[in-house]
């Protein structure tokens, strides 16, 4: 029984202990009995995975040397369970672009067995009767985990504050996005910023200097914030200069922001290439890859829209991005610029760290690092079919997915019934802000 | 003769010293010589302005008694000369509006004998040339001193860095504003944060967050800011709340913004009344009131503009204010919110503290603080001629002024010659920025 041999407790990990995966093992004997087995078993690899990621600095000189050779068999990687903080699953309001079933079977594709959904739906999860539609539709349809984040709204402030321990965090909308909730005064920010309990999350939709004002509230009031999908130069280097200040801000990037400039509008389709923060520039994107090491998040923003209203006179802004992260994540692996546990870090333990995700008991993913595809829209899970990255060649598919014990995903199969993804904060409980 | 005997060297003082007067005077004996001259002669009060300034809680509990008995013969109040850190004197490029005659003499008039004049000129004030351009035209025309602040562009970074020791502050225009210096994104605030000199001052014209922004920025980069014109509520509580936390933040309120609200603009005219920031709600108004104690200045932002601009279909944002500034300022201490050294601290110690004004020698106004006088804009010396406070009955009345041991002012006159008033900074040097 592989499943039970190679039990992967993630939970306790930290960063130190992935250059020393013994400690993920929970049974490190299994190992010293059959030392072999890796080698005739590829998928078993996480027994001794200390060859791939003990020594990432080697990854890095030459990155290349494990993965490009088919022979050693060491093609699939073996990693935990993904998590995606910030995600559109448009459901309920509009199921037409993505529902829970869809938007979460993309996900595991993925390799993502959590994701954190966005409020932006129609209505705007800004409330109670907001958030149990949502928890509804989740629990019915949803394959893989999943945590669902409030809606700060001009008017909410203690309804959000009071609902803060059935949601993951508060995410304040304070430039120009998709949907209703944007804030645009100083007011509503400085509110929810003392009123939400101070261990639970504000995430902002910050660009520019909004991002330097939400974070100076965020100071004020003797909090955490995490700024959304960093885009630009100015921003990143501003982040970098307050967390060197001790300041409590983290973030994070997506990869359409590491790997697309404006300069691909006019290959995408100028609708298509519609998102918020709009794609920058290459000097933009050389500084978030200049500055990864300060960049705590990596996120999709996955925001399905159909290519019909991608393609109408007024683009709504977002791209799906699920079904084709990880493998983006990896080309930095590849390039030289990450080593693969800095890929794990971001997709996983620091997004569990900042948004309080509990462990997933005996899961994880397993990716063909070496599988070579093509992006195509038309052949995804996400209803959006589409993507910005249509032709790409992207290497790093995901051949199987194991949620709390049960293979759920396995060679472009969904093998989970619908709504046996779980809401990961049903019961949390958290104490009060100052108000 | 008077003029030597009170000679007042308020160079040295801080806010305790006013409550001891004595020490403003450098020939205390002469107080003892003639005990009684004050009351035989109530323009020398100064010698014993002890009942007037060194219990100001019981001008508070009883604002009127001294003020509105003429018996006491204490209608005339001397007082150093106030400083304005904000006006607009429109020369060169703008002098239908006003030019350094015309502006300065309304300050004398206003009691104002050192005005901190702001860059958005035509053409600006941001570079060089245009620097000479102001200082040569007010070293031709002006009355009283001056000082002169040079303005944020998004590609002037060095070169206001170089200027620094020639000006009195760098002027960051960060939301709408009237002229073309308008910084809208978040790169040039941080490299002009960063590169000015450390102790020279950084003023924001930055309202709402842009306010949070512009004070986190300062803060990241080591250095004080000061907030132009603080008209709102939410604005005033967070620099409250900042400077609660020890951040370096001054700030100033208008005289419009604490005596005008959106509603009075019927009367006063559409056009008219356009002004930025806007004037605010009463309950803007209310706060600003009741946060006077975290108030660092008052500043007039006088704006001149002709009524046949402010009338017309495009009117300019912006007022007016040196002649009518320090009447509302006593009626703050009349309407027993302000002690009348709390208003000298914010027109005189303040201002010279943070923009590190030097001491003018022999100077200061003399006050009739009972004169009932009607705010006429035909009658003022600005060329913009008109007030937003036309018809206003206002009490206390500038019945002279000394500048360096010469009348400059009297009795409605202006006495002093063109190019008589000083550039406050000539010759200062300050050290380089981090770049």
């Amino acid at each position: 029984m592989v499943v039970n041999r190679v039990h992967v407790d993630y939970a306790r990990n930290e960063k130190s202990e992935i250059r020393n995966p013994k400690s993920r093992i929970r049974n490190p004997e299994s190992e010293i009995q059959n030392p072999e087995s890796e080698i005739q078993n590829p998928k078993s690899e996480i027994q001794n995975p200390k060859s791939r990621i003990r020594n990432p600095e080697s990854e890095i000189q030459n990155p290349e040397s494990e993965i490009q050779n088919p022979k050693s068999k060491m093609t699939t990687l073996t990693l935990p369970g993904l998590i995606d903080p910030h995600v559109h699953l448009r459901d309920p309001g509009a199921t037409h672009k993505e529902d829970w079933h869809s938007g979460t079977a993309a996900a595991l594709a993925g390799g993502f067995t959590c994701v954190l959904d966005m409020p932006n739906n129609t209505p705007p999860t800004t409330d109670g009767d907001a958030l149990r539609a949502k928890q509804r539709a989740a629990s019915e349809k949803a394959v893989c985990d999943y945590g669902i984040h409030f809606g700060a709204g001009a008017d909410n402030v203690a309804i959000a504050a009071s609902l803060a321990a059935q949601c993951i965090g508060l995410k304040m909308y304070l430039d120009q996005t998709f949907g209703p909730l944007r804030l645009d005064s100083l007011e509503p920010l400085v509110s929810h910023m003392r009123a939400f309990p101070k261990e639970a999350p504000v995430l902002c939709h910050a660009e520019g200097r909004t991002a330097a004002a939400a974070i100076f509230v965020a100071q004020l009031f003797d909090r955490p914030v995490h700024i959304c999908h960093v885009s630009r130069k100015d921003e990143i280097e501003l982040i970098r200069k307050a967390k060197e200040k001790g300041v409590r801000v983290t973030c994070e990037v997506t990869p359409h922001h590491l790997f697309l400039t404006r300069d691909d509008c006019e290959a995408i389709g100028a609708g298509r290439c519609e998102v918020r923060p709009m794609l920058a520039t290459r000097a933009d994107v050389e500084a978030l890859r200049a500055n990864l090491d300060i960049v705590d998040c990596f996120a999709t923003d996955h925001a399905p829209h159909t290519l019909q209203e991608k393609d109408s006179a007024s683009p709504p802004p977002g791209y799906p991005g699920l079904e084709t992260a990880l493998a983006l994540y990896l080309e930095l692996v590849r390039e030289g610029i990450l080593a693969l546990d800095d890929v794990i870090a971001r997709c996983y333990e620091n997004p569990r760290r900042i948004f309080d995700v509990p462990a997933q008991a005996e899961t994880w993913i397993e990716v063909d690092a070496e599988a070579e595809w093509i992006a195509r829209g038309s052949e995804m899970r996400t209803r959006a079919q589409w993507t910005p990255f249509e032709g790409r060649l992207l290497r790093g598919r995901v051949t199987r997915v194991v949620l709390r014990g049960a293979t759920v995903f396995e060679n472009g199969d969904v093998l989970a019934k619908p709504g046996s993804g779980k809401n990961i904060r049903p019961n949390f409980s958290l104490s009060t802000g100052e108000g």
